[in-house]
Parts: C-alpha cells; sequence; structure tokens
C-alpha cells in the first residue's frame, strides 16, 4: 500500500503501455476497464462479483449521486465507498456531462453551470469548485475537472470555446483540489474532432502538471475514424509517466485500437447496459440473446469461460430469462458481458508484457470478426 | 438417496409435525418453505443463493413455463431442473389456478378448461391427463392434480360444484400419472369456506391413497381465521402418513399458525413480491425500506442475521436503492426476505424437535409486535 497516487509505467509495446495507478484504497492495473456505478451500484450486479471479475476500480456518477441519495448525505454515512460497499478505488467525473445531457433548464457561463434536476426539478449551481467539493464528499480516489463537452458535429468556434472554457475551469479545478496526496484531480482534454485544438488542450493541461489526463467529448456520435485521429493527435501531447483516461469509450474494438494509441484507462455503459438488453459480448463478438435461434440451443454463451454466467447457463434458458423480462436475464449477462471486458483487459496487458500486443490485438479481432457458432 | 418417494414423520408437538420427504433428487426438510421459481427463475436471485439458505425445493409455475418456453422444448432442453440449473426437487402446481387468474377467454367444462394465452392470445387446452403430462414434461418431482379453485366468497352451491369437479379431475390425474415411485402427484382438497365440504373432499381424496395431499384455496381473499378453521376442519382428516402442502400461503404469521395445525409445506410469492416492491420481511417485522425514515440509517436491516443483504448493507444504501429503482434493490431485498422465510423454517423444525413450538412461536410474535428499531 501507499500514502501517495503514483502512476508507474511497466512496459510497452509501440505506443501500447502496461502500468499501473497506486494509490491508498488500492492498485489499478493498466490497461484497466472501470465498470461503470452511476448511482453507488454497477446496474444488476453485486459489488462482490464486479471485484472478482478482475476489477480494480469502478467509476461514479457525480451528477446522479448529488441528486439522490446526495454528496453531503454519502459523506454523513461515510464516503461512497463505505456506503456502496467497496472499499477499492473509485473514480468519479465530475458531474458536467450528464448535466448538459441530462438537466433541465440548464445556463452555462464563466463561473459554471445552473440546471435543474432531472428527477424532481430541483434547481442546482455546479461551478468547477463545487464539483471538486461533491468529489470530495463523495471521497472519490481519482475525481475529474468540470468541464464543458460540446455534441458533435459542432462548429470549430465553438468547440474552441468550450475548450478555453474546460481550461479555465481546470485552473480553477486544481486550485480547489489543492493538495491531497493520496487522491488525484484529472485535467481533461477536449477540443471535439479538430486535431489542432486537442494539442492546444493537451499542452495547455500538461503545463499544469496535473496527476493524470482524461481525454473527453469522443464517442459522442462521430465515427471511430475520427475518435481515432484526436487519440493519435493528443497521446503524443500528453506526459508518459501520467496515466491517460478515455472517458466513457467503448465497445471492445474501440478499446483495442484506443490502447494501440497509448490510452490507460477506459469507462463505459456499454457492458452493463447490453446485458440489461438482452446482448452478450464474447470472444465470438455480440450475440444477441433474443433472437429465436437460441431458442433452443442447450450450449453456453462461451465453453471456456471462467464466468458461471458464460460457462454454465444455456443459451435457450438466457433466451427464455429475456423474453420473459427476468431479472435474472439481466444478471446472468450484465456479469457476462463484465467478465468478458475484464478478460480482454486482462489479455491486453499480458500481450503487452510480452510486447505481443499487435498480434494478440489481430487474433481477438479475427475471434469476432468469425462471429458466432452456427446456429443448431 | 432413494429411489422412491417417501415421507418420515420424525417429531411431533401438539399437532405441529416436523417430517422428511424423501425422492431421488433429495430431501426436503418439513415444515419446509418453497421458493416460488413461476418461470424457471426465483425471480432477481441466482439459484445457488436460493439453495444456500436452506431451501430444498422450489416451485415452478405449469401455466406460465407451458406458454414459455413450452414444455416440451423444457423436455427436449433436459427437463426444468436441467433448464433452470436446480437438481434438487421441484414441484409445479397443476396451471389450473393461474389459468383461471390470468388467462383469457376461459372455458370450464368436465373435460377441463380452453383459454388464450394471456401473453400472446394462443388457444390452449387444458385437460387433467394434459396438466399432468405437462408436469412431466418439465420432470416435476412433485406434482399437482388439476382442480377448480373458486374465488371466495363464493356461493356453498358453487363451491361444492367445483370441489366435486376436483375430486373427477384428481381420479384422472391418478390414472394418467400412474406408477412413477421416485415422483408424487398430490391431491388437492377443496371446499372453499365450507368445513363440511372440506371434510367430504379430503375424506374423499384420501380413499384415494395418494402420495400427498394439498390444501387448495385458501389465501384468496378470505380472512386468516377463516383459513385458519379450514385447516382445523381439514387436517385431522388427512393420513398422519402423507405430507401436507397449502397452497399460495403466506405470511410468516400465516405459517406459524397453520405449522400448528399440522401443515408441513407452504409456497408464497410474498417474499420474493416484497423484494421487488422495497419491503423487508425481519424478526422485527416487515420494514418499508421506501419510508424516508431510512435514509440516513447506518443500520443494517438485521446486524444478527447470516445473510449478507440483511447484515451488511446499511438501510441508508437499500432505500436508496429502491427510490432510485436499482435491481441490486430487489437482488438484496428478495435475498434478505427469503433468507428471513428460511431462517423461520428453520426455527420451526427446531422448536418441533425440540417440543417447544408453542414458546418458540410466541417469541417470533413477540419480535414482530414489538417492531422495528427507533429511528436513529
Amino acid at each position: 500500500m501507499t500514502d501517495s497516487f503514483t502512476f508507474r509505467l511497466l512496459a510497452t509495446d509501440g505506443k501500447a503501455r502496461r502500468g499501473v495507478v497506486s494509490m491508498p484504497r488500492g492498485q489499478v492495473r493498466t490497461p484497466a476497464f472501470m465498470p461503470v456505478g452511476t448511482a453507488g451500484t454497477v446496474k444488476a450486479m453485486y459489488l462482490d462479483q464486479v471485484r472478482d471479475l478482475g476489477s480494480d476500480i469502478i467509476l461514479g456518477n457525480t451528477y446522479h449521486l448529488m441528486l439522490r441519495p446526495g454528496a453531503e448525505r454519502v459523506a454523513r454515512l461515510g464516503g461512497l465507498h463505505e456506503f456502496a460497499r467497496w472499499p477499492y478505488p473509485i473514480l468519479t467525473d465530475s458531474g458536467g456531462f450528464q448535466v448538459m445531457s441530462l438537466s433541465q433548464l440548464r445556463k452555462l457561463t464563466e463561473t459554471g453551470v445552473t440546471f435543474r434536476s432531472h428527477i424532481d426539478g430541483q434547481r442546482f449551481e455546479m461551478t468547477p469548485e463545487r464539483s471538486i467539493e461533491i468529489q470530495g464528499l463523495l471521497d472519490s480516489d481519482i475525481q475529474m475537472q468540470l468541464d464543458e463537452c460540446v455534441a458533435l458535429p459542432a462548429k470549430p468556434k465553438e468547440i474552441e470555446r468550450a475548450m478555453e472554457l474546460s481550461l479555465r475551469w481546470a485552473e480553477r479545478c486544481k486550485t480547489a483540489f489543492g493538495e491531497q496526496p493520496g487522491k488525484a484531480m484529472f485535467g481533461i482534454v477536449q477540443g471535439g474532432d479538430v486535431a489542432a485544438l486537442r494539442v492546444r488542450s493537451a499542452q495547455a493541461l500538461k503545463a499544469m502538471d496535473l496527476k493524470g489526463y482524461s481525454i473527453g467529448g469522443l464517442a459522442v456520435g462521430e465515427p471511430q475514424a475520427v475518435m481515432l485521429d484526436m487519440l493519435d493527435a493528443t497521446c503524443p501531447e500528453l506526459p508518459e509517466e501520467k496515466p491517460r483516461y478515455l472517458m466513457g469509450v467503448g465497445t471492445p474494438d474501440d478499446i483495442l485500437k484506443s490502447v494501440a494509441r497509448g490510452v490507460d484507462m477506459f469507462d463505459c455503459v456499454m457492458p452493463t447496459r447490453a446485458g440489461r438488453h438482452g446482448l452478450a459480448y464474447t470472444r465470438r463478438g455480440k450475440i444477441n440473446l433474443k433472437n429465436a435461434r437460441h431458442a433452443d440451443d442447450p450450449r453456453p454463451l462461451d465453453e471456456e469461460s471462467d464466468c458461471p454466467a458464460a460457462r454454465d447457463y444455456s443459451r435457450a434458458y438466457l433466451h427464455h430469462l429475456v423474453k420473459s423480462g427476468e431479472a435474472l436475464g439481466a444478471m446472468l449477462l450484465t456479469w457476462n458481458n463484465l467478465s468478458y471486458y475484464q478478460k480482454l483487459m486482462h489479455d491486453i496487458r499480458d500481450a503487452i508484457e510480452a510486447r505481443a500486443f499487435v498480434e494478440r490485438s489481430a487474433e481477438i479481432s479475427e475471434g469476432w470478426a468469425r462471429g458466432d457458432l452456427p446456429a443448431v
């Protein structure tokens, strides 16, 4: 255990990086996938299961938690780790993204954002300082600066304005965060789909000497190629000795291609959300359990998996659960999906250590391309 | 293990009975509570958890399973035990009760019932022979005769007609079931709230020498006192050496009072359904987690429980999950509730063995009456 927040690079293979982020609550092996625990729960999972799958860290959403149960309440109850029974590292977003996508009647100024809760219409003000205060009340280990994330496509002028505002907010967040040796506050690179703006944002944040760097405003509707171009522009501008977190990304394929460009950390609702919609991520690609072809199929999703959800239950049973709207369907498919994502990260880390990332990536992609087993 | 279906009475205390039902797939300690696995899943639970709570047997609903995924399909997939991954005993109802309560355009004749599925309107015919055939396709260990269960209040003439029809159907089910040494087909005592009809039904079924006897048509809206009167009338007419199953009952208090009258087996959706509606059964009575008094309460539901759901999670967290509609709320509260029900059955069995059932019942009831902890 460590008293401070550190990042160690253990190996590289091309631009792909194998490292470890250490903090008092534990170590995060990178490249890492962080399951999303929006409201203090990774949906349809016991957190023991999430841990057992190899998750070193989970993500909490500041916007959701500040509205319900409320940051001050979580603090009184001992913080988010105690509240949700997850004693390991937690990363929180700033709340900004969801304020812009979910809340009502929002108004953005230099100071911050005022908005009304999508739950009960209550009025809130979110400033860079308040975002850091809330994340502190939650006792988050890795906190995010408040930023403005513009939806793409957007005009370059608008992208630039939001990027510049985000830089000023990064300074305010850094000041508000102060010195907290065991914790980190990450800056967020913005700049939309304009490489030159991404570079300026990354350079300015680098000059602030933060403990880590997020890449935000991607996977917001643009083609994958645009996202990868932005990573190509951004990653070389970020310091080697700090972790890099690509926010809200993504599909297994997005992750492989982003690791190849030097990204260390990921979060995404896909494995959990897909699990509630009858979709399974597997080494043979994505499988839709709603499809009638599975109704009489006694085979499991993946007989070679270590995960009971993937290995022990027939597709016929999973199909039945999904068609019947049974909670166990979501429970098993979410379990399978997080298992697959964490297995993917495990394989990625192994491959980088073995300096075989390109070959292993190609094998994984070929498995997806071959697709599912023929129907019975 | 045994090749045959047997019931052994191990101890009695007053009319309360402690026994064991044995069959090839396992033993059922009685008095027993059978969690309801309507559509091949005990809602919001992994069956491993259900087993670990001390459940020796679960119930499957013939009506639901015949509609979806279909009895022939379940048979092709190896039967309900294999399908749902529950290798222990399973009891199925006949489908009759749900045909009458859920289906559409039903028509009842001496032959059976025709009805349309509540899911897709498909037309089905359910006869005593088809009910037994379906339960055989599911590979159910304890099967029920098809009966007609009238809703109370009803006219005595109507109750008598349905009771007599149920007796004729019992004969047909007995013939259809034939000789199956490791399995059982139970007859169902009907007779509504008319003690004399209950007695006639029980005596006629006893004369058929079935392997077990269910008591149906109770807990359908009548006061508890009426139900208990019917048990007082019925149980003495049933053979001592056969198990007695009170269908669809009930609250913990119903169970205590029915065990006192000689009932051996119970099933009820209450613990599972309540778990999905924010309600927790505990030794301090029923607790509504939706109530705002729990919002800041760091205490667990029951610090003395062996069940993690009861012991390890704060009421504040459970309140938050329930208010947020999170799946984990239903998962934890269902787990707590089934844990409480199985603990109650365990205590009941212990008390009968120790010939202390009356005293122990009084203590348990006093715990409920004292109610929940004072608010924090």
